[in-house]
């Protein structure tokens, strides 16, 4: 492919134009005639019993449409993704501080809120549990009856690493804690629910998994999934928290019970308040190693804070256990990896999904053995690192790993590794200046064993243009414009010529969630086999018109080329005869994510085996008066495969570390006995743009090379990996102390001191 | 499939629940935010000179938010179907009454009515062509400068026809008028059209081609094809009239115009006066035989008029002339083809598409010769009947033909044929009865040669309910419920399990138009092909769970069978296995209408290849004092294959025979100098229930064995055609004169008189 046109072209974003006018519709922006409002009551203590639960004053109120509780849910009354232990409505307990009891529509929002006012809840407030660790106590309360505190437990180990700690020249154990995160998307949860003429229900949801979303609706609606239908309007940021179902359902569940079209929206209290978190961690971390750096054996046990119910909780301590030893060539380890209910915010899905917990753990680890035995953290990462051939601990054979390596010599390189301690490192009394590097691995895909598969279909019309029809959610991240990119190039055609449906369970076929760095490998693979597939009878039919060998011909910029030369025949052409000729140019793919036939399963369940490398290098001042963090430089090189649109790449790259400096340096969710203190970002500080450095950014485009579309694989989750660790071992640098805590914020930095 | 369970059940309408309770949307039904109404401004005048169009006093009109001329078109300004010689808005000259030239859009009808009657038209009056013979002659003003008065002329002749006539024993030699016809659907012709957010144009429109249509739009708006959206709502009736565009061409350009949505229905006067009607033939026509009954030639000229646009006109003839011989068996036949533009309503599909007419000829003329010769009416059909294996005049073998003599003797053993006159003949002075057969040949699909294609979608969900995807227009007849039926027979599941979305070019791919009695047939052929392919999915995994070899496994009323016996496993259950696998349910096909490989193709181009046979009896009743005919009894043996459903069959005999008795009594658009003079339902008369006597009808269940699913084929058009053959044969046998022109008014039969 080195010759594409389109592919690894900076092209804008499918609907750059539609955002940046305004044009662009988000659930917010949807109107329908005769729409109503709708809103949820949500509670506002962390456990309590609902002793009473009136709606019947707040249904008389002129204006509301309906008020359900639990009592009127025609089908199941709950969330399913991992589990159904989350009541789309509270029955008898609430469980964490915002979630909901009822759900009011009404003619507007003033009215909504009135009726919210008017339903009558009492409540018996019970002690709560919110420590993890209390939770898992065999005596402690049970928080969702029948149901375990420890809601996951998992164990996984290779070889012996008893024995390897026990004879290790050097052994290293913290304890880390990771903090409860917010997604802090621009746009927060929402859904439109509307009847259409015939009964099925129509929903606009901002969501990553349209197709999961229709399951869970009908399910609510205790409808067929056949008669619901999901559509994504633009959607404003998700960053995996709407993966998760959210207020869909409930929007789907007034339109049901009003007839009429329902707008639900969370505002941004309520979006902090009620949905899915980053899981808070806490690891106790062993790393054994010889006196010249090899690392010999990883110990690890993790506690995730669930909150009450179950959510994504498993799978994220699956892959924080899957990436716990980093990418490093480890024979022993054992991770112990356990899931708490407690009575503090759900978690769920996050960017990264256990793999940033993980990362700051490892690289932190790293960084205070290399310490210990005076080597140079880049060196001890370049001993220790995986490779091309590699197996790793998990059981997988790394098929392409040269970028662990790469990345890193690469990064050294952009920033004079050698020769960072030659700048001022006390530029004033008060100011530290620090450098810490961090290399991460992040895989692709749901992990091999997990139904992993995307349909795409492709339409060429007489005139040369193009419908592509596919259910991949675009959350902001581009997947629209890398599909297109990929039809365009393979059918000779210009950007122009594609339209988009996406994404609509009743246009196009499941494409999978947008989640896990998943759907450039596998909707773009779905993309390119459609594509091909109308590609060959286009030059099937050149090759009949021109007499030449189908091998001789190819479609470049609108045209057929024969051995490289433009032909007369356009692409067009082509396809107003095969029009003419009856031949449809279209085709629908289905592609499962791929795994090569002769690979072994990996003896870690689930495990990954497409990987994304990257290393960052950050360059710190630390104000020792303030324990205030200024992030001054941000190397980060990764590795994206081919790069199908750099542009997204870079945007990726850019928007993953501003994300993981908030993570490092300032988000932090405070909850206190289950109440969220800071449920606003006045006070939940996101960095802006002015707290970002100027990012240096080096791509390595090194194909993968098994089922990845033209060498493509995912950037989306990667990026934000390394940064929490690389500017905690800069500040660590900077200051001369461990710290073992995230956020590092300036009250823990000056509580740490100076030395 | 002699044990389905779905399959060959009358079954309800799809959409019949919502149909009789008004929930149907139609287009006129359609209502958005913002909506404007259309307009269109229609010639009053035949022919005449534009010499001045001036709108604008009327834009300025408040509450006019756009009128356009040709002058606004962005695109191509014509329609195109076989030609494109019919502008959307005429350019400087009208060539019929009724022809638009500027289409307004206003914040509602009277404004648009007001904008209307401002636009300030000057005309200069032409002298118009309205005789299609004298159109003919090479000396006629040239009706469309630059094309010939003679739009199509073909000739086709196999054996040697002067040769056989002039050594004949009989000869019989008429000339035949049919009428000018009005399809008179519930619906008017009516689109709405819209600009989303995006650009891209979506238009709801009352249509039988939906991707056609788009074609025509985009066109007409120079956009690609890809950004033009088809949707078809309800359709309340079509009968071949909306396989041609209408106005949702100019609702588009409207809707382009002003950003907003714009409906445009067409009221019922604008509907007769402007849109397509059944082409009026005149036919000479000649008969050869020999002494006992058996023909040896035939002989035809046949003159359309086209009004002054191409339209079908070519491929009507083409459909005439391939079955001007009836279903017989004839050596020696000639037909001349003739279409003419005159100033004459435009004319174009109808229901029969040429069959109607021809029927009407060769039919009468067999009960001509019949009555000439002596012989039974029935005994000469059956001695010169096709029948399996004839290889017919225009040299296609007939794979399936026992219908033909079939549905004969079965109809006259309805009515006991030899017994018929034991009635009283004359029941009072002043009345007569009589009794008339006629038998005919229709076929399905568009003619081999022609791209003639289809596909259609299936998904199941994990609780076993289905998504079909079709684009297969349904105007009333019933395509869906028959797909549905046949997805439903395949898949082991019940109808409720099936939700549709039909039609929808962004939703589903080409199915081709609703015509030529195609669709049972071919979209019937894409679900069964989609169906089978997740039928076998389905029994993979059954037969793996079961440990039963597969072809002992069967799907039935919603369970696994294992030799016929249910198995606790249902249908469901293994969706859910499916699912849980990650082995999506999901199918989109494609087929062709299929013709067997070894057949050779027809001498007589396009040629259809699949046939229905039909006989009808008619016993009559003529009042010789005021000519008024009651059809006191009407007997119609058709043959549809294996019913898909045999309502839908049921309903299509006695739709076709109550638009049979219309074209053979009442229904004339009554056109002089060019200009309609009933263009109301009150004057142009179509029957009433009252009008219809109770039909006995019999279906004939003899599967099509070549290219039909489940053996169906298509019952559209064929009830239509012997109708008023049978009518008249059944008049002149009660008043003992013949008849020779459409329709047989009081009037015309009073004037022949009683003998």
């Amino acid at each position: 492919m080195s010759d594409t046109h389109i592919v690894g072209k900076r092209v804008p974003a499918a609907n750059a134009n539609e955002i940046v006018t305004g044009q662009a519709r988000y659930c917010p922006d949807i109107d329908l005639p005769g729409m109503l409002f709708g809103k949820l009551l949500y509670s506002p203590y962390a456990r309590a019993r609902v002793i009473r639960l009136d709606v019947s004053k707040a249904r008389k109120i002129p204006g509301v449409a309906a008020i359900i509780t639990h009592a009127d849910i025609p089908g199941e009354n709950s969330y399913l993704y991992a589990a159904a232990d989350q009541p789309l409505l509270v029955i008898d307990e609430v469980r964490y501080q915002g979630e909901a009891l009822a759900a009011v529509a009404a003619v507007d929002e003033h009215t909504a809120d009135i009726a919210l006012a008017a339903i009558e809840v009492e409540y018996e407030q019970l002690p709560g549990i919110f420590d993890p660790v209390e939770a898992m106590h065999p005596d402690a309360d049970q928080i969702v009856p029948g149901e375990k505190n420890v809601l996951s437990s998992h164990s996984f180990s290779t070889g012996d690493v008893e024995a390897a700690i026990a004879t290790a020249d050097v052994v290293i154990q913290n304890k880390y804690q990771t903090q409860c995160a917010e997604h802090a998307f621009l746009e927060t949860e929402g859904g439109v629910g509307l009847v259409e003429d015939d009964g099925r229900i129509t929903v606009y949801s901002s969501c990553q998994a349209p197709h999961r979303d229709r399951m869970q609706i009908a399910r609510a609606l205790a409808m067929p999934e056949s008669m619901v239908r999901v559509i994504t309007p633009s959607i404003g940021g998700a960053f995996g928290a709407k993966d998760e179902a959210h207020v869909q359902i409930h929007a789907a569940l007034l339109a049901h019970a009003t007839g009429q079209p329902v707008r639900l929206i969370r505002g941004r209290r309520e979006s902090i308040l009620t949905h899915v978190k980053r899981h808070p961690f806490i690891v106790e971390y062993t790393t054994a190693a010889t006196s010249d750096g090899k690392l010999v054996a990883v110990k690890a046990r993790a506690i995730a804070d669930a909150g009450p119910y179950t959510n994504a909780t498993q799978e994220v301590l699956h892959k924080f256990g899957e990436f716990v030893g980093g990418p490093y060539k480890i024979v022993n380890l054992e991770v112990e990896l356990i899931g708490v209910r407690t009575n503090n915010p759900i978690t769920g899905a996050f960017r990264g999904f256990g793999a940033p917990q993980a990362a700051f753990v490892y690289e932190s680890q790293m960084d205070d053995l290399a310490r210990k035995l005076g080597m140079d953290p880049l060196q001890i990462r370049l001993l220790n690192g995986v490779e091309t051939g590699t197996k790793t601990y998990t059981g997988v054979l790394i098929r392409e790993g040269s970028a662990m390596k790469a990345s890193l010599r690469k990064a050294a390189e952009m920033i004079a590794w050698q020769k960072r301690h030659s700048c001022e490192r006390q530029p004033a009394p008060h100011l530290r200046r620090g450098f810490g590097i961090a290399t991460t691995i992040k895989g692709s895909g749901a992990g091999r064993g997990i139904a992993d598969h995307a349909s795409a279909a492709l339409e060429m019309h007489r005139d040369g243009s193009v419908i592509l029809h596919s259910a991949a959610a675009d959350m902001g991240q581009g997947i629209v414009t890398v599909m297109t990119q990929i039809a365009a190039e393979r059918l000779g055609i210009d950007l122009a010529s594609i339209t988009v449906t996406n994404a609509d369970t009743s246009r196009s076929p499941d494409a999978g969630p947008t989640c896990a760095s998943r759907q450039t490998m596998v909707s773009g693979n779905a993309v390119l086999k459609a594509a091909n597939t109308i590609r060959d009878s286009l030059l099937t039919m050149a090759a009949r018109k021109t007499k030449t060998e189908k091998h001789r011909l190819d479609l470049k910029v609108g045209h057929l080329t024969i051995d490289g030369k433009p032909h007369e025949l356009s692409v067009k052409d082509l396809a107003l005869r095969a029009s003419n000729w009856g031949i449809p140019l279209h085709s629908e793919s289905l592609v499962h994510f791929e795994y090569p036939e002769d690979a072994p399963m990996a003896t870690y369940r689930f495990a990954q085996e497409v990987f994304q490398f990257g290393t960052q290098i950050a360059q710190v001042l630390v104000d020792c008066e303030t324990g205030q963090v200024t992030v001054e430089r941000l190397i980060a090189v990764h590795d994206a495969g081919k790069m199908i649109n750099p542009g997204g790449v870079y945007g990726q790259i850019e928007g993953g570390i501003a994300q993981g400096i908030g993570y490092a340096l300032t988000e932090e969710l405070i909850v206190e006995a289950g109440l969220t203190q800071n449920p606003s970002l006045e006070n939940y500080i996101v960095p802006l743009s002015l707290d970002i450095p100027e990012i240096e950014i080096e791509v390595l485009e090194i194909p993968e090379p098994f089922g990845a579309p033209l060498g493509a694989k995912g950037i989306a989750e990667s990026p934000l990996v390394p940064t929490a660790p690389a500017i905690r071992n800069a500040i660590c640098d900077a200051i001369n102390k461990p710290l073992y805590r995230l956020p590092m914020t300036a009250e823990r930095i000056l509580s740490i001191g100076d030395d």
